[in-house]
């Protein structure tokens, strides 16, 4: 056997449509296609909501893992981005975006080697903690190696994942960081995960205002004691609109903003249409690969294609009105059509609206960037992957 | 900022730890792991059992993703193996694995030009075809290539996925790829995804047994019309015993076994104890991130690290017994003590069951693989993605 040439991966099996007008329609699938005059909108309205609000900007690259969009996103303002793991963040240094946070405690030795490995890179890298002993070991492992680590205390606003829930931990886990060299206290972070996707605005509302009035508290009691965070960083696209009213955050983390999948799609963002509206600008695109069976066909886009922790992917076109998408396994789809009389021919593309988009994205390498059914570029989705 | 040094990704961010005693200690997480002794058993047991009743083996890729895995797989006796896609075709023959079945049809110009590129390199590729119109395309794009492509009949069993589902289809289907030039016909595929995952034996037995009578069925009429298929592939870990039983498939596909998934832990695979029993050999390891609730932690596995789409993932050691994994995010579980007074500590590493391992391995990238406490070796997934 030859040696096989694998050289195309760089970009995927796609690279030669780029620039190829109407290059859309040969696309092999399947593959993400991201509409950049829709997300080219959305990182402006984005940006334009938080200036107005005197907010920072740094949004979450884990909806996107791609380092072309967090330099788009800082071009557009963005003091830099967050990421919510150590390999995230290494994957943007490793294209040149130096100024993250990590969401996420960095835990274990090997993982504090590889933090002081960015900062030895020059890059400005913060991070969060929850527990005492962690910043302490972080002040270690930062003053042995003749860094100073930026460190925000991870504050809990009722979800029970991270951070710390009452203020006197919080006080004494701030003034540890303070005290410690090697580490320097930043701030607080407060992210309320489960609240972004409630649905309903005023429901979203109740509930956010109620965990913020914790938030609230802590700030005052730290700056009794001279120790006032500098930095408030959190929120989502879901508590946008709020966050721009409350005035607590100081720095804004959205993430979905960029792409709006099917379940953001569902979430009321702005009361009485006030504030910056997102239109959705990922698809995922797929084949017809079988249609024996009548009323339906089976395609190319499976568990492999879409997340399956959230709503069903949603038809956006290719296929009759009505059309309902079921996973069929690793590799396929079923699409049922309204009638049994409906058809697709083998070949045909149907685009689809993502079911959630963060561990979709993670399922692909490559983003196919559209204007005007041609791909402009395709961009690598470096920070995919876990370890 | 210095240029980031990223090398260290070939391998991973554990390349360093191999061959080190007692290593697996020391891994950075979220992390797969593969013990090897009951991955060789398995893979041992497997073509033993094949070998036994005069099957040939070709072990399902998809399941691995792995060339190491499929060049033990082919090193122990099978001839060759299955993938699900174009994609993981190529890149098993970008390693140099040269025989392989895509088990699901190759569909649009451009995974056809890529095919043919297989065929250009040497490599021994066959496909499936239910469909009069694409065997047609597959002819002339093989003929005018210059190639012969080896072509099979897709079955359809019961699953409406893909494949025919009548004798007269399936006639009509065999006689045009038997007559085209570029193809040759080289037998049925018959695949029953669902069928292998129902739990007791018997009921497996008799919902499979009445599928296979089509099959029997279909192959009797070819034999008389002079057009017996010479391979006839399908089966997996579910159906491997009534597949060796039943002697209607000449050759094995499956791909669960060398795991054993939580799904496939909770299948009757034989009965009465006869054929080949398979042993867990994949493993996830999960450190402890956060410890602030009490009865339970945060650990940096979720819904990037284990498919969500079938059971949970299973605590298999490093947590008191009764412990209860649930998602918590892309980047974070949950795990719920029996009683509130139980905890881990910051850093501290658990080990999981993978829930289905298919889309699992398709999350990660590396497999870090043990032999008592110590990595001998990683091997990429290089096979993972979609396109």
């Amino acid at each position: 056997m030859k040696e096989a040439d694998v050289s195309h991966r760089v970009a995927g099996p796609n690279a030669k449509l780029i620039g190829k007008p109407g290059g859309l329609r040969e696309l092999t699938t399947p593959a993400l296609v991201l509409d950049l005059e829709a997300f080219e909108q959305n990182i402006g309205a984005y940006q334009h909501q938080i200036n107005l609000h005197g907010l920072r900007a740094r949004p979450h690259a884990k909806s996107h893992k791609c380092a072309e969009i967090a330099r788009r996103q800082i071009a557009a303002g963005a003091v830099g981005v967050c990421t919510a793991s150590l390999h995230e963040a290494e994957a943007m240094v490793g294209q040149g975006i130096s100024n993250i946070l990590i969401t996420s405690p960095v835990i274990g030795s090997g993982k504090l080697d590889r933090l002081m490995q960015l900062l030895e890179w020059g890059a400005v890298v913060a991070v969060v903690v929850d527990d005492q002993e962690h910043a302490a070991s972080l002040a270690t492992a930062a003053h042995q190696s003749g860094h100073v680590l930026d460190v925000l205390i991870d504050v809990d606003l009722g979800m029970g994942r991270t951070g710390v829930s009452n203020i006197e931990s919080a006080l004494r886990l701030v003034n540890l960081v303070s005290d410690a060299e090697g580490i320097a206290y930043r701030g607080l972070q407060a992210y309320s995960g489960r609240v972004q996707h409630i649905e309903g605005f005023a429901e979203r509302d109740r509930i956010y205002t109620e965990q913020l009035s914790f938030l609230s508290t802590l700030i005052a009691a730290l700056d009794k004691r001279g120790l006032k965070p500098a930095t408030v960083t959190g929120g989502g696209t879901g508590t946008l609109a709020l966050d721009c009213r409350e005035g607590i955050l100081t720095e804004h983390q959205a993430g979905s903003y960029i792409f709006m999948d099917v379940e953001y799609g569902a979430v009321t963002l702005r009361a009485n249409d006030a504030g910056a509206a997102f239109a959705t600008s990922l698809f995922l695109h797929s084949t017809v690969i079988s249609k024996n069976v009548p009323g339906r066909v089976t395609i190319d886009a499976g568990l492999k294609s879409f997340a399956t922790d959230g709503p069903l992917p949603r038809v956006s076109a290719g296929a009759p009105v009505g059309t309902i998408y079921s996973f069929f396994g690793d590799e396929h789809g079923c699409l049922t059509f309204p009638t049994p009389a409906d058809c697709l021919p083998l070949g045909g593309i149907v685009a689809f609206i993502t079911p959630h988009c963060d561990p979709t994205i993670n399922l692909h390498d490559y983003l196919h960037v559209v204007r005007h059914d041609t791909i402009v570029d395709i961009w690598q989705i470096v920070g995919r992957g876990v370890l």
